[in-house]
This record gives C-alpha cells, structure tokens and sequence, in this order.
C-alpha cells in the first residue's frame, strides 16, 4: 500500500487513509458541486503546519519543563489570485497559556520548530512565504 | 476565527480545525510520545494532494461524460534524511476504472490537474519534485 491512499466515493467526496491507519473525508464546497462532508485539500496543508510545529513546541516545552496550562494555534494562508491559486504566504499564532512560562523557553521552542524541525513548514516554505509570532498568557 | 485552529489536548495530541467547519485529530507515533490517535501532519499534505488534484480530474472527466466507475488515487513522498526532513519527491499514481473510458480524456484531464489547477500541488512543488503516472482499467 501507498503512504497515502485516496478514494472516490461520489460528488466531489474522497476517503484518504494513510499509512499510520486514520482516515479523513475530504469534500469540496456545495458551490462547486461538493457537499462540504468534510475538509478542503487546501485546509490540509494549513492544519499540518499548525499540526507539526505544536507537536515539536509542545515536547520542547515540555522537555524544559515549563508548565503548559493551554496551547492554540491559529493558521491563516494567503493565496493567489491566479490558478493554481498556490498558497503564496501563511501566518502562524502560537497562543500559549501557562504559569511561569519563561518568555525566552517559549520563543526557543518555536525558533526551533520553524527554522529546524518542522517538515511540514520545511516543505511549504518552497513556495509560500511563512510567518510566525507568538502570544504569551500568564495564569 | 483564523482559517484554522489547532489545539492542543495532551500528549502529542491536537485537534485541527478548518474554515469548512470541519475538524480532524493530529497525533504522533507511540515512539515519540504520541498515542496514535490521528493522522500525522505530514500524511495531510500526502491526502491534500490526492484530494485536491482527484477534485479536478473527477470534474473533468465527468463533464467530459466519461463512465467512471471507480477512482482511486495513491501517493508516496520521499523525505529528506537531514532534519527538517521536508518532503523532496512525492509521487501520485491515478488508477481509474470505468466503461469506454478515453485514454487522451483521461490523460488530459490529469494533466490539467497537475499543470494548471490543483493548488496543493502547485503549493508542494516549490520543495518537492512532483511526479505522476495513471493507470486505466476498462470494465
């Protein structure tokens, strides 16, 4: 089996399954013909970046032992105009919560994911410009 | 509301959210402090380009009138051993079945795709070598 699999199912409707064993339903907007059952591929590829670099921000937060008390990441992309209508920019909010939370942990641990870690960031960054900031909350 | 919202629940666990309204769990492997629970961030950009680029070549070939009678799409990626370990290939094979399918509509609604429309692709390719292939199965 492939990595990826996708299938049709009917409309503009996709089952993917992947190799760790999860599966998604993929659908487009009624306004294409879709019945809007489940995400946009485009949307995908905004969720992976947050996805990927709150895994990596998390374990080094945790490994610093700073005490997380609530973590949010917001993800906007910009595309073109154009078709294929790419994604030429994505902004990325962390909003961590936290007690005691060291300002200077924080920023680290996302330096890290963004200009190290991340492979999903590392993959888009090809095409789409990807800025990054933060917002810490002390409990 | 960002275009999506990522939160972090515990472990290497986060639920994503998107603009459509839909939502998707993100987990690790066990072998890196996850519990497996979800998709990993990197299998999305695997799903988003076999969803995205089938969205198209369903549309056209059914526009085109061609009898499809099932549509599977499988993707491999090839990653970089260095860290952030982005991908640098991934491969898309189409296998389409269907009665009297043509293989020039097949072929050029794929190339559309691929070419012209499927923004996921376009937002890959800036890091990774997109390559693809098609098999046709007529019934």
């Amino acid at each position: 089996m492939p990595e990826a699999r996708i299938k049709y199912t009917d409309g503009l409707q996709f089952v993917g399954e992947a190799d760790s064993g999860h599966a998604i339903v993929m659908d487009g907007d009624t306004g294409v013909g879709g019945r809007d059952t489940g995400l946009r591929p485009m949307e995908l590829l905004l969720l992976g970046i947050g996805g990927c670099s709150g895994m990596d921000v998390i374990s080094i937060l945790k490994k610093k032992r700073q005490d997380v008390t609530s973590f949010e990441i917001g993800v906007n992309g910009k595309k073109a105009d154009e078709y294929p209508k790419k994604f030429t920019e994505i902004d990325v909010e962390y909003i961590i919560k936290g007690r005691n939370l060291s300002d200077e942990a924080v920023k680290r641990a996302i330096d890290l994911s963004m200009e190290k870690y991340c492979s999903v960031k590392a993959t888009l960054e090809g095409t789409a410009k990807i800025n990054y900031t933060y917002k810490i909350i002390q409990e």
